[in-house]
């Protein structure tokens, strides 16, 4: 394969890059601003005392998780600041859950982001999901230095030219 | 256990929380600046094809590893705005090393940050490590929605009165 | 009442609560993006002497106030950086004025903010009047520490399918 | 008075503003640092009928008063960047609390800061108590117009060469 | 020249300001959001040792301009944050360019910028010119102190009502 | 030259990139906080008409060049928000002057940042003088397409160990 030819195949598939292999941020003007949906999740794992110290730091009025969902949302805004090449793109939903998960035994966290723009919010959702799992970890790394942050994914995405996508986790 | 009694071993558990459950940045006045060091990884799992487009995208001059560290060093200098009740903190050093792992495929992330101050940088380097693996993350989207970002954790810390820390990790 | 009802009412009445009292971005995007203006309103009490010294120091060319005005302007643009459940929203518009106030004694502050949006400037308008004070303060801080921000108020907001709203003050 | 003495007496009571009434941040590398610490105070009055309704929302588990509290302690963080020539500063404490008041009705906020500084941070403290009051009218504001945001003020100071102060109120 | 004209004159001229000559982010709302593109460009001269230095730290996987492209990029998406009357503008493109001069010698930087709004992106493609440049000169600062950022000036712009601009320069 | 050999000497002429060519945030935790003070100077040109329309702008209570200072004073402080590799530094001083020139025809702009910290504050001077620059030419921009931002540089450095630098220029 000549070199050209190749430069024009990454082009093709790394949309952030020129045909010099240069960053950019791509441009969607030609794109059409639609109502698009992202959905991501993940989860903190920790050791048992440590969640119970958690759930118990939270128990009525406690603002554990609170935290964590409010960090998580004022993230989801910042994306495109923390992300190189992310456009900047007006949000209209930004929802963060997060439950105690005894089986892990830990948290699970996830963002829900809806734009009318002309590019996805994947970002935007997963960066709810891993600013939320960072506070969470903070909170309680005074208990544990163990704690781990894992399978952080997009669960699904609509809207857009793309098409829809679920991810075939059960 | 009487109410007030649990409020007290929350409190001593969970010191982001006053004695009424309630955030706050707690008090760090009384400790000395001193250098601590913190080290965290994780790793970005996607398909081999994805894995090799990356690494052409990233062939001679690429920019693609390159905006994924800058984003992380980047990221730790603005983790006390992201993580609520996280010190700000002077930074002395932050490197972010990003290596491609053919077993995984995938890429493994590292972090390491250094400050003189009065407490540890464990977030920073988490948070380096986060937005490093989200902005490889971003790169690739393109090509394949099923990437998942794994394994966040500290590696090791040093300095401060708590005492060291490496992980069990082979 | 049960403690379902209860949370349908709290949820009908705080829209930045979903029904399980958690901090949510509400969404707002099958709402229409139409122009609408918000005008807030507030007031920097200070000693005669204080009152004098600014007036002084805003003397021919002095930045006194254009720096108060300023900093308003600014800060309407980081309102949804800010506040936590603010929608980030494009600003057409944002003009802030302060006038001596020889009455009070002290500064009177407004501040008047056009959006093309899916919802309402209030807290745009209410920020940059809030950090217009505070600048003032910061200003003549060394000369009185009895400074107060009195009365951060909503004037007028029109636009949007609530329905104009005229505050009752003459 | 000359022209000229009238720009030596401003400079010395603004320090903000060099001879030429030009804004500056002004000097302080001559000062030593040294733990510095202010409270501030402010309150949010509103509807018997709002006041209810915000109680309600922060029943059990409720995310209400925290998310005031986070967002006035990330404020303190950012207050170097919100008003114009203030100093950047570590900061080592911030808390921010709040208190429902029934006679008011509506709710007593108050900031606690402290720094190892240069500087004061009588700004960060209202700072702090201001975007938690502008959180609190932003999770209200749907369900009245005419809350109001009353007296922001110092309640005491201490550290730094020109001595502690605490307010005249009862 | 009565005082009162004059006023009228500078706010015909100087469209921040109003008739009191005091800065205000002026009211847009009127326009139409259209597809509106500027190209800015500047150039870094320096040292012909300086100059190599760069281009063997850039040799093959070599980081150093890939950093002040992004430092371009990222910058254009804060400009509204930097320039305190530029309204917020959703952007549907960056890109910055940096090209080796070996007759300044230096580098050439150029940056091109689209957006569907009510005003132009003259600000966002000059603030990535001067942040990729900026940063272009921090990379080498430590080689020499006599760098000098160059010529920092539009090159086009088009779109919108007021016609399309092509610098005259050859 | 071997590969091998050529790295080491990148290494210690560009110290932002590790022996790999890769960016890092250089650790300076042995370096002693000392007092540093960096000057800056840039210059920004335009036709006669536009500089006279700027000069009557800012006739008496015209806030033009009081925007630009209190631009150029508050990027100071986003310096290593905006540099990719800069330290985070804090800064005891910083003054931004513009001057009139009518032999540019246009304005001379001279920024002075003092820290007391581990490294220098070239970027934190230079920077302040580019967004006052670009703040200048944001307020004129609807006057004239062809303003020019020129010459921006470092005037003078001290303390440190590498010695102080005064700029040659007469």
């Amino acid at each position: 394969m000549t070199q050209n030819s190749e430069k024009t195949l990454v082009q093709s598939q790394l949309t952030h890059l020129n045909v010099e292999g240069e960053a950019r941020m791509v441009d969607i003007s030609a794109k059409v601003a639609t109502k698009r949906q992202a959905i991501a999740a993940g989860q903190v794992r920790m050791l048992q005392t440590t969640f119970e110290a958690i759930l118990a730091g939270n128990a009525p009025k406690g603002d554990v998780l609170a935290i964590s969902r409010i960090a998580g949302i004022m993230a989801a805004k910042q994306t495109s600041q923390l992300i190189p090449l992310c456009h900047p793109l007006p949000l209209q939903k930004v929802e963060v859950h997060i439950t105690p998960d005894p089986e892990l035994p830990g948290f699970q966290i996830r963002a829900s982001v809806i734009t009318k723009g002309e590019t996805g919010v994947e970002m935007e959702a997963l960066t709810a999901v891993s600013v939320a799992a960072l506070t969470l970890y903070d909170m309680a790394k005074g208990l544990e230095k163990s704690i781990e942050i894992e399978s952080i994914r997009l669960l699904r995405k609509s809207g857009g030219k793309s098409g829809d996508y679920i991810s075939s986790e059960k």
